[in-house]
């Protein structure tokens, strides 16, 4: 690639969020960036789509730099969607996703925002990366974060990412002298035990509110579970092809006609 | 299996929606029937869940029969989840989604509320179908779709679902006797190229409404895509495993420290 490549920031906690801002400055150092994400925090949203109302765009100007911004009242698989049929003049080199304020590890995966993002673009022939740390405050410290993307991104940028295949990356909190390396793994099998909290309105109506707790059910050494716990980044290669291809064959002995 | 299989029903159109009102009578042939489905339509939420706002769950009566029905505000995914924690005494032996109005073959199963139910129940261990006809229409005929939804779920009961597989079944809109019977299948290569309706608002703002069309890229003859095409029901075996296990060795050439 002779020319600065073009890359497509987004995110899933909304343009303001500090994670994306950190990313678009790392961001300025690799290419030409341009920025549409959400105008307001877009957690758990999966890779839901704006299909019965509308979706407005514009431009904004929020810290100083060469970027360029726009904010949208969509989904993140929206936002990713608008750059690419609307605001973009050509297709991005590269879509960044991030930095989520918090875990996108094994089966998050699947609720995430940030991953559908990354995922939306990649089903468009995007070389596309979801960045990720264990932190949810909103004041995380992404400062740790910076050497370890500029290497994914180095990386990416000159190997290719294999087609069909996007990255979910996931950093650590903790300091930068403390994170051992890189290590690419498998999604761990895990899942999310939930716990309602179940409470009544001032009016005496029964509601919910959605909390859980995480349990990794996998002892392997090669998922990015095992691989944040022991102190390194993981680097997972996500696919949207979702076919459980080996159970075709295991489908076929129940003889449907 | 001795007793009669309990059976958690959902979907993303709704609990009014003539699909799961036809998917109800179905199951009702099969076991005992809870229904836990989202009071308004979810179509395109993908795999959201609600994490910042409450839910809301009450029980409801629509037609006549002896299943028991709780309408929910949550997404698809949220209403699994809340049937299983909250309102089911025991785990469900098998979560059927849908009847869908309209295809969820090919990457469309990535933006089903449809699937994101059945594969939230899969993650919880329950084997689990999303069915789907070919039909956006609301009053869609769902009859000729009654038998092949039989067949597959009998077959399901009988030899059970692989651990972590979810079926994705879709149904050509064709009347039963031209249906030549049930492929399995691997989800095809395909993606819809969005083309974004722009409009201005009444007081002169832009504004986009979504649409696309839908491009199937793959010349395989084992995808769905083929199957529907050629008047066949597809089932696909659908996993939440998203790791690209191939392109691990790929990545790991790129010598990561």
């Amino acid at each position: 690639m002779t020319e600065k490549p073009l890359i497509l920031v987004t995110n899933d906690d909304g343009i303001n969020a500090p994670g994306i801002r950190t990313l678009i400055r790392i961001m300025n150092t690799f290419g030409e960036v341009v920025v549409v994400a959400p105008d307001s925090p877009q957690s758990g949203m999966g890779h839901a789509i704006t299909l019965n109302s509308t979706l407005y765009a514009k431009q904004v100007y929020i810290d100083d730099g060469p970027q360029k911004e726009y904010s949208c009242s969509g989904t993140p698989a929206d936002c990713v969607k608008l750059a690419i049929r609307e605001i973009l003049d050509k297709k991005p080199d590269l879509c960044v996703s991030g930095i989520n304020h918090g875990s996108n590890s094994s089966i998050n995966v699947i609720y995430s925002g940030t991953m559908s993002a990354a995922i939306e673009a990649g089903i468009e022939g995007i070389p596309a990366i979801g960045f990720s740390l264990l932190d949810y405050e909103w004041h995380a410290n992404f400062e740790n974060s910076i050497p370890f993307i500029k290497t994914i991104t180095e990386k990416a940028l000159k190997h290719n990412i294999p087609n069909d295949v996007v990255l979910n990356v996931n950093i650590p909190n903790i300091s930068k002298e403390d994170i051992k390396g890189i290590k690419v793994c498998r999604q761990a099998k895990a899942n999310w035990v939930e716990e309602f909290d179940k409470r009544k309105t001032p009016q005496g109506k029964d509601y919910y509110w959605l909390t859980g707790k995480f349990v990794n059910l996998d002892g392997g050494e090669d998922t990015d579970e095992w691989a944040l716990e022991h102190h390194y980044v993981s680097v997972v290669p996500v696919q949207f092809d979702l076919t459980a291809h080996l159970h075709i064959k295991t489908l076929n002995t129940w003889n449907f006609k």
